[in-house]
């Protein structure tokens, strides 16, 4: 599995959550975290969620740390959920590894009970992917910034650092279930 | 999904990680988590991780709250593997609610360095599950008492916050996978 | 799984089996069966069986009871065709109960030779739908009408316990898969 | 999908519910469903149902005929229940069409409110199976002769067109779910 | 499953690897293979490889054997490819038959270094496919005129004896794997 | 994926073929293809293939180099015997580079028409498996010996050349299946 943090400013309109995003735009054929800051404005007809749909909810940011997920492995709901909400835990753990308290409610983070993340989860019939998106300043929701990370510095090293801490947990993972035995039955 | 606290010590051998334990012992027939807390001694036929064989581990606690999670909504590998490190992350983000600051490496805790716990996941052709240990007391290991949770009453509510809070992320979950689109394809 | 019969005439234009109309119309984030009455008038580009397609088909009915099943617990084709072809000895046997004598051919119904019902399953990237819809009355084909289900009553109490009763098997059997022991092997 | 009939008498002891008894027994090295008539005796380790064991229940008839499905194509537990409760309605049906009224109630069917048949599905690492048993005679439960088919011929064709008319369905299903289109999305 | 040779040219501009084709073009309701011989012209919409689309790559022939192979039994991806490579080694085991001597790389063969053939393989929600072709002649790359078999009579038989060689092999796949029993475990 | 080749003589018995066989032994928690030279002799109670049993067949050599492969990505029968059938065609194509020319029958390769070879496929609740062994001297069956590679070097070669030629086939898979939009729909 390969992260990959992108170099530029590159912003978030919601088709990078299309399967086969990474390949096409970064030749990538792996199972792959790409990870990028930019504004981030979701289209309607990239909207995956149908309750933000409904709602009319705007996703948008002026300025967003986005990590992008795509596995290959298997196209079950499931299991890209449940990606998802460790991948959510794990954000929150690599905060509070930097003093940063956060409380979390299903795949969403808040800081100072404003939310700070926007996060979907899907499948096609050949990949399935996680878009996991925090704010690095916002007028009105939870943002990096207010957090005490500011600096371009600091907002690099998280997105490595996280990027980085998601393939070796995947790469763990993948280890340890080439050991266990299968249950017994009662 | 069904959660059940046992009312009275209940020791862990380890063959309750077997499939349809939880049927067999409480009738239950529904996806469950069943919480318990007594001493740990796995025998040797009922261990699931070969590392443990291979290096002859002993899996010994004289108390300890055991998490037995089962859900028969697929037998795949990578999914119960998902939801095990999913939980260890929700353990540890109940822990640090209550001030216990540990760390997480994979699927195990630890409490100043000492492994504060033990856990376990695998697959039958019937159902996965996973079980989760915390040593309540323990001479060598990490422990609750040492962290500060030493009272009965301490441990019956941690023991069913942490049971009901994964009930609650699994129907969470499910419902989050019914409201969103398939994925578009670059 | 969530039941639920609409109040008012509905028809059936065949986007109803879109995965997700549940959730986008009502807001149901279960599986779930839908059960409405209205005028059924399928458009090509929502006809799922191609065999009606090549033969230019027409799917119409002034007056149809329709019910609209969607699973999300799996995407394997097998398992909705499955599905569809008990649900249709369902609605048989509940015709039965009734007094009602239909044959059943695969997936249709059959009152004194007049195809008395429309059916068809598939599945998208994340869900699985069943559409089987049986006229109320019509000038051709066979319907409750003729059967002697015509009072308004009579058909709201019918699509009741349709609904009801699917829900009810639905529950049942994932509660016997939840106490079988896998098999032994010759 | 292969239908054999097995022209003499067989018992059946529970060790037939095993993966690949009909390869080993018979060499049938497709889909098949076996129907043989002798007595049966369950062992209790070949219960496959946890509630009858738990509850001590006897499986017992003097004389029954047992339908033995297996499929290979898949070991999803849900498909084989799915198809578990198709195969009662059918059963079903087919009785109705001789005549004679049962009520079913899940997986079970029953004469006059006496319990009729017997079954259980499940599934190994390579195969799924059925038993679907009907008592021809039986001091206390409900049985063929007391509705009327009493003769052997009749029990011979009773297994012989019960038999063929799953292995059509089988094969109906199989074809129908190839000219389906996949589900647009709301 | 069934194999059809088209008697008449028939060009192939990429739709026919759609999910249904087979269906929609012949009526054929099982896995199937079909085969024919016309021009190669794939349009940028039909490239189901995003490698072909970032390089610009034509798919273009003047005249192509089409093998067009699909599988509602999955929509497993890994599976679609294991299929598309052991495909591919059959053709080149024929070819060695006929005494054409190529070499193979993934889902390449070669003859004298110069590109024999083009495959893809995919998934849709409903099915897997395969196109797998063999240049007959071509001014640039590798063609069975080229290899020897130049007269339309050779050309008509290769078709023929691959496309039923690969269903002799899919059925007895089918048949072996219905009598292996499970794995047993260290 | 790992490829170990076994630096000192082993034998078969059969018990090899087991889940976990190459992590109990190696600790190799990886997918992986284990390469070894010894005596066969396949016990019964490890005879996977019922055909085998039934037939009472004896599966002996005195020495034979054997592929152990075992994959954790899925349980899927299906996909097993893909990989299998593809595996055996792959020998057969690096035996023909050798200018050892052998015919294949299904999972069978032959010398002059002498079987040449064993293999076997099969699933446990974990894994998949393969083993195919390759007779290095025979008194009735073909042989490496007869077919000219006789001497301990050029036997390595052969294990080495195999081993690694598969793993690289089957990372060469997963890149392509990383690249390939889903099929459209007709």
């Amino acid at each position: 599995m390969k992260c990959i943090i992108l170099p530029e400013k590159f912003d978030y309109d919601g088709s990078q959550i299309s399967s086969l995003w990474a390949y096409n735009s970064f030749g990538v054929n792996e199972d792959s975290i790409i990870v990028f800051r930019g504004a981030c404005d979701v289209k309607i007809e990239h909207m995956i969620d149908l309750e933000d749909r409904r709602e009319n909810e705007s996703i948008w940011s002026e300025d967003m740390v986005s990590f992008i997920i795509e596995h290959f492995d298997s196209t079950d709901l499931k299991l890209v959920y449940a990606r998802q909400r460790f991948f959510t835990a794990l954000v929150r753990e690599h905060l509070a590894g930097l003093g940063i308290h956060t409380t979390r409610g299903g795949d969403d983070l808040f800081l100072k009970e404003k939310k700070l993340t926007v996060s979907i989860a899907s499948t096609s019939a050949v990949s399935q992917k996680i878009h996991f998106g925090i704010n690095v300043s916002h007028e009105v929701y939870g943002n990096l910034r207010e957090a005490g990370i500011g600096d371009d510095e600091g907002i690099v090293r998280f997105m490595q650092e996280i990027g980085e801490a998601y393939v070796k947990e995947f790469e763990d993972i993948e280890k340890d279930l080439r050991k266990s035995r299968p249950l017994g039955v009662v």
